[in-house]
């Protein structure tokens, strides 16, 4: 069984941060709360999000593991205004979940989990180089890289230490320095990935302070909270050049 | 004779209105004020306004009947602000409205009214069930139809008195109880409508109460006043299924 | 040499009052600030704009002349908020500008300015009528115009003293008096423009009172006076009839 209810601006926050890679996602509930991870088609993005029940206004959940057409969902939680309560009851005999706030009702039908495309197992990762930076910043960076490529590094240098995100036009450059850290890596290191990705993932970021962790030709990964006790985390691939 | 002036924002809405169904209209004017009747091409929906002299800041007219290209009405009388004076002058020889505000002048064709599509008669209708809602509920309920389907049912259900907003696509269904009443129906009654004409009409409703009537498989009519004395009505056929 | 610094709101309506007419064009550095003259690829739109040297933070500059692509340099300006300074440094040797703005940093190939577009000498220019009046009377007579052609008129009538823009359309005219006058024409003059160059060059005039000046089938003359110390001045030649 499922059923719980959550403010909608809330529910709206976890929908929009998954559909930066995703449009359909598992959705494993416990009693405990919920949690999805989901990894897009080219396997270079993901997604883990944790929810537990203290963020929801009710909740009661049995292991339960769904299949979740996001965008239907992001457009009936959108309906509501965001400090609207919306109430979620999954029913197990026709696999359907109703989401309903104020006199609205909207039956949702669910998707298979096993047809959604499965995350790889993601290996333990070492990052070299940590950095704690305003979530506006990074957006910055990535905007500006925009500017003239559509792919870009983040630079971990370590003398002095700084990290940056960089990008090469066919005439012009740019370099903007998104924060100056004393925890750098010993030696400077640098990654490339997509400017599509970037801007997807960090468009999502919520306002605030983010955890950002670098390697050399390395994942980067990103550690925002999120509410008051649920944390978001993106993980995206490097694009290796030359190879 | 037509010689009237009207605040901008009143003049805009009374178009607007009017657009929602139609590109050009017949305009009714005598000396006690201006009305206007329409009907899309289709045959679907229908407006009825009529504005009072009391509504206008100056009108004197003998009987007329104008056609106006509504487009070009509107785009004009949207150049003034909203609280500015709008002139009107019909030049009887030229078949020409003259719109002034301020120091700006537009000298606008009319049609022959002739060449107008021809509102059809509409028979006296009884309805089973009115409604007062609000604008706003109505709005809602036809934006949430829209996340599942072209077409939506008003349904008056009998017991518990209700009016909702229903749609069912091909794996969602949505309802959307608009307003609980008192005054409903004794048998629930259903007429289902195209998602395009609600969403054009209901747009187009002034903020605050709209009476609405149902009946089963039967037009919808939509009443609001509009100003301090006018009055706005609007009519829509519904969709007979399985005919 | 060229070192300066300006805050990024000056810069950028620097920028953007160039793009109305071109995307690339030669800037004049001396010891006293910076100048841009340019011209549209059909010789219809021209643009003056002088900024010395005291609108800027700081300014030092020998002699230079450089090609800049408007376009990019005021998408990278626009990356800065309005209040934020950017740095701008000439490389002699690369040929390259550095804009600096906060930790973003963006190298910006110029071009030669022996490939751009140059301006015709443009001949002393004797004006008939001129008149002080506010931008925003400029705005909405041209977007009233556009509202019936793709060309207007501005006509300086004698008689009474009065600047309007009209068009004619193929069923409906417009005229938007602008002005009335004292500094008339001694007989009513006309020249005709491209709507498109008008809505382009007036969109650009800053907020305030602005000179136009006219003759009969004649360039219209437009000065504005920007920041403190800056002046604007665009020209935009007649579209000749019947020729």
């Amino acid at each position: 069984m499922f059923e719980a209810e959550m403010q909608a601006e809330k529910l709206s926050t976890v929908a929009s941060a998954c559909l930066a890679l995703v449009n359909e996602c598992k959705v494993r509930l416990d009693e405990n709360g919920l949690s999805i991870q989901a990894v897009d088609a080219a396997n270079v993005g993901m997604i883990d999000i944790a929810v537990p029940k203290e963020e929801f206004e009710q909740y009661e959940a049995d292991e339960e593991l769904i299949g979740l057409n996001l965008v239907r969902f992001g457009d009936v939680v959108g309906m509501a205004s965001k400090d609207d309560t919306v109430a979620l009851e999954l029913n197990e005999q026709t696999r359907k979940l109703r989401v309903e706030t104020g006199g609205l009702r909207y039956t949702l039908s669910l998707i298979d989990p096993d047809s959604i495309h499965q995350e790889p197992t993601v290996p333990d990762l070492e990052h070299i180089a940590t950095y704690s930076l305003q979530a506006s910043d990074i957006q910055r960076g990535v905007k500006a890289a925009g500017l003239v490529s559509d792919h870009l590094a983040f630079r971990a240098s370590a003398n002095p230490n700084h990290l940056a995100a960089r990008a090469e036009g066919d005439t012009d450059d740019v370099r903007d320095i998104l924060v100056r850290g004393t925890d750098g890596p010993e030696e400077t290191e640098e990654s490339l990935f997509s400017l599509d990705y970037m801007e997807a993932v960090v468009g999502e970021l919520p306002d605030g302070e983010v955890t950002m962790r670098l390697g050399d030709d390395y994942p980067v990964k990103l550690d925002a909270p999120l509410f008051e006790d649920a944390e978001l985390t993106y993980l995206v691939a490097p694009r290796i050049e030359n190879e």
